[in-house]
């Protein structure tokens, strides 16, 4: 398992991820590839992790504006056939760790309430991510934000 | 009192307004002036109060990718000798008449916690937001971020 930066090659790999692990809308999928470019662009920080000679899982994050050491998590996604390995574990302190070495000590993101998320909620709360808000029918009518923050620890 | 969308002819009467009303550091000023521009080329909505001749108030909105129905009040800032006048008001009325007519039924912010926001909060409270969440240390350590929302009536 390779941690690394991904790269303009890895479009095919990232939007398959998106594709099929079935938590994403073909909007949302739209959106996901739209920011990753941006990501290529320099306006995020992409990471990702490699298994076997192809991305298989990335984070998209980036400081918020107006705040001091605060951080969003926009995507993260791991190929479905590799979950369940440590992909999404590895990508995580990936993404803590490169916040922290830029003077990050907080990760804020926003998900969906709903069912299809539920994998990446526990996800979430498994890495330690703590619930701060709920706004109420953000999404649709019936679909709320949820809106999970940790607080990260200092680096030794 | 006219409502009416602000020109680049109302950037300096806008960046005398955030500067004046004690309520924004130098830096949020810059990154609001910056959110303005970005409007006047059409990537936000502006909305704007003139009050004897100038502009003495504005909002900066835009719709929260993502979502159907809902967006976010970005700005809005009233000049503070045309506090208490009704220009904020009319200017959230504005605000949830655009929205609507748009498609929108929420309207959602982030304020800071911090005691200069008082006077903003108790606004947000008055036009109807409710508090949805509280992410702690969001903007510094000692100042945490409140989200408030404020679900629109049906358009008659």
């Amino acid at each position: 398992m390779i941690v690394r930066p991904p790269t303009a090659a890895d479009r095919g790999a990232v939007l398959e991820a998106l594709d099929s692990c079935g938590a994403f809308s073909a909007f949302e999928v739209e959106v996901a590839i739209g920011m990753f470019n941006e990501g290529l662009a320099g306006d995020y920080t992409l990471l990702g992790v490699e298994v076997g000679g192809a991305l298989r899982g990335y984070a998209c994050i980036g400081h918020a504006s107006l705040t001091e050491r605060s951080w969003y998590l926009y995507w993260i996604c791991v190929h479905p056939a590799f979950q369940g390995r440590g992909v999404g574990q590895a990508l995580q302190a990936a993404v803590e760790d490169f916040v922290r070495r830029n003077g990050g000590d907080k990760l804020v993101l926003e998900t969906s309430a709903r069912a299809q998320y539920g994998r990446s909620r526990h996800f979430y709360e498994t890495a330690g991510f703590a619930v701060q808000g709920r706004i109420v029918g953000f999404y649709k009518r019936d679909e709320d934000c949820i809106v999970y923050c940790k607080a990260l620890a200092d680096l030794e």
